[in-house]
């Protein structure tokens, strides 16, 4: 009998730490939150069984819209918002409508090495466009889109996946200014914007999607839980109007109506908030133990700016270092990280690696940075 | 204010009865077995609420593997079950994966006219091959096979939808060998399958996934609730590894883990099996009223088969009537039917209609079929 299989990493050995695996912290799960808003929810109206509205259930959009205008600062209209089975559904469902194989997509070089292979299935050609420790650099794009025809721009505005940056408001406002200009979309992957420990941010791209035609991804799979696959798409209404008009939803009807409206319960009840704000009073102390760790076991070695929010420390060895080819005495040492060449739509960022500090324990992330520097103790 | 949108339907006139909507009957949604599912599941391991097994819950599998096994009368192994968002999701997931846009679909003439928007979203070609009162025409098939070179077909086999026919045994075996002949993924939509109120079936497609590249749909829609947006694909190794080795779910972990663990508990504790049993019941008893009220109201006009399961009636005016210019009469009429050409891939069927008597209840049907005689009074 075959063991049975639950999650994505139930076959990794328990004695290593790999601090490449980008997901929430098990430990953080919330099984309570969930057990009271299906109470709360389930007692009500069996409409949420039916098939649901084409853009979301009303009533969870208009919840979400609420939660989403004290978070970021700035009113969100929940007209402006579609329901999706998560970010990375999101993503794959506007591959299907705005994109055709063959075309180009810009990213971000690094990028979300999983969104990579979303556009591979799509049979999408990807470019890479060069960040900084500020994001994006505009002057770059502007170069390559006067050799490119693209179907969208990908980018990853707010802590960065890998690079932990965030996109300042004047780089984002020419952002927007291109997006409108080109007539070109903005596909925006925000779903670390709401973990931010300590900056004060710009706003979302999300909220300039009135302006240009940005599609701003949204999720819960990282500030609720990620077995949900529950997130949203923000964008206008031309936009809007393709997303809702597609075959999938007229068929099948909105998605997730039955797990959105257990997720309305839990923002109402104000659970949201309350687990928003201990992921982040929890991720913050994890970000401080491995940003001290690196920097007491591996400072003359690795080189990072320390990120206000997200999951990720995005690394440099010296320029003559391949981080693929050291995961093998990673290994033995009994620790993991991601290679950059793996988040690289150029091969290049071989000397590069990405921690997240979100899945273990801070006993686990200080023992991981001592692992990290024995094997790396042959490098200069 | 804006209304809130909760269901695909909640702008319907209450005073039309619509036996086009092609839907399970809101009364019998089953708010209280969810509830019990919930409660049950919730107090449990948080690991529901993790990124899930790309495959789908290993639980969840094998608890449906069991109760497919029963339903079908042959072994269902849970190695060969993908766990889906529902029907339309697996669908849009084998288009991505199994065509490109500018590839030929096949499919029956008439088909599922929402299936036809799926694909026109995914830019494919759709050429249909003809059916009769025992579904797809094998020879007519093979005869465009020689022509055309098709990346899959699209098959309905049991309680065609909208035919109401069923594939017989031997027309399955010929179809499953030309499948094996020429390598041609058969995608068979076997969602009314389980609704069965008379007939001796013949074993679904999804039971020769070993011997040919069959990939068979399922869905929770039709026999507890579409809002679950839940499904499976049973299919071979082959054909599983390209599902679930896709970006999508590399990058959001299996689809739907929370809602299949609820629906785990839903079928362990007997609630879908006794929920089949009455909707079963009840479906049938609607299905006598709706076809004895159209004997008796429309007998001398109407020319229909009566189905053994699933959703729907579909009947054939006199052949020089067009059911599409029909439709504002019986609007006056205050009834509505989905007219054959929407279900046509080769825009012909033009007198034929699907009647469905899955989402009303017996007085309305009995309405309905007055109402309709009325429309189509004028009618010899």
């Amino acid at each position: 009998m075959s063991r049975i299989r639950t999650t994505q990493l139930d076959l990794l050995p328990d004695d290593i730490i790999d601090l490449g695996i980008g997901q929430p912290s098990p430990g953080l799960l919330p099984l309570e939150i969930m057990q009271q808003a299906a109470a709360h929810r389930l007692r009500r109206d069996p409409e949420l069984l039916a098939y649901g509205y084409e853009q979301g259930d009303g009533h969870f959009r208009r919840v979400l819209a609420g939660f989403l205008s004290g978070a970021y600062g700035a009113a969100v209209d929940d007209g402006r918002l579609f329901t999706t089975a998560g970010a990375s559904q999101g993503l794959d469902l506007v591959c299907t409508l705005f994109s055709q194989p063959g075309d180009t997509v810009l990213v971000e070089d690094p990028s979300y090495f999983l969104a990579l292979r979303i556009f591979a299935d799509h049979r999408l050609k990807v470019v890479g466009v060069p960040i900084d420790e500020n994001g994006l650099i505009i002057p770059a794009l502007e170069k390559q889109l006067k050799k490119t025809k693209a179907a969208f721009i990908y980018t990853i505005p707010t802590f960065h996946n890998p690079g932990g940056c965030v996109l300042p408001a004047d780089r984002r406002q020419q952002l927007v200014g291109i997006s409108r200009e080109y007539d070109l979309p903005v596909v925006a992957d925000e779903v670390y914007h709401l973990l931010n420990y300590s900056a004060d941010l710009p706003l979302p791209l999300a909220c300039h999607a009135d302006e240009a035609p940005i599609i701003s991804l949204g999720s819960f799979s990282k500030i609720l839980a990620p077995g949900l696959r529950l997130g949203w798409i923000q964008t206008g209404p031309r936009q809007m109007q393709r997303l809702t008009g597609c075959g999938l939803l007229d068929s099948g009807g909105g998605l997730n109506p039955f797990t959105s409206n257990l997720v309305a319960s839990a923002i109402e009840m104000g659970h949201q908030r309350q687990q928003l704000t201990k992921l982040k009073t929890t991720y913050a102390a994890r970000l401080r133990i491995l940003s001290g760790a690196l920097e007491e076991h591996l400072g003359s070695r690795l080189e990072f700016h320390e990120p206000g929010g997200g999951f990720f420390i995005w690394a440099a060895l010296a320029k003559n270092c391949d981080t693929t080819a050291l995961l093998p005495s990673a290994g033995s040492a009994r620790v993991g990280f991601l290679p950059g060449a793996r988040c690289s739509a150029s091969g290049r960022l071989n000397n590069w690696m990405r921690l997240s500090f979100a899945y273990y324990d801070e006993p686990a992330l200080e023992l991981a940075c001592r692992r990290l520097a024995k094997a790396l103790q042959h490098i200069s």
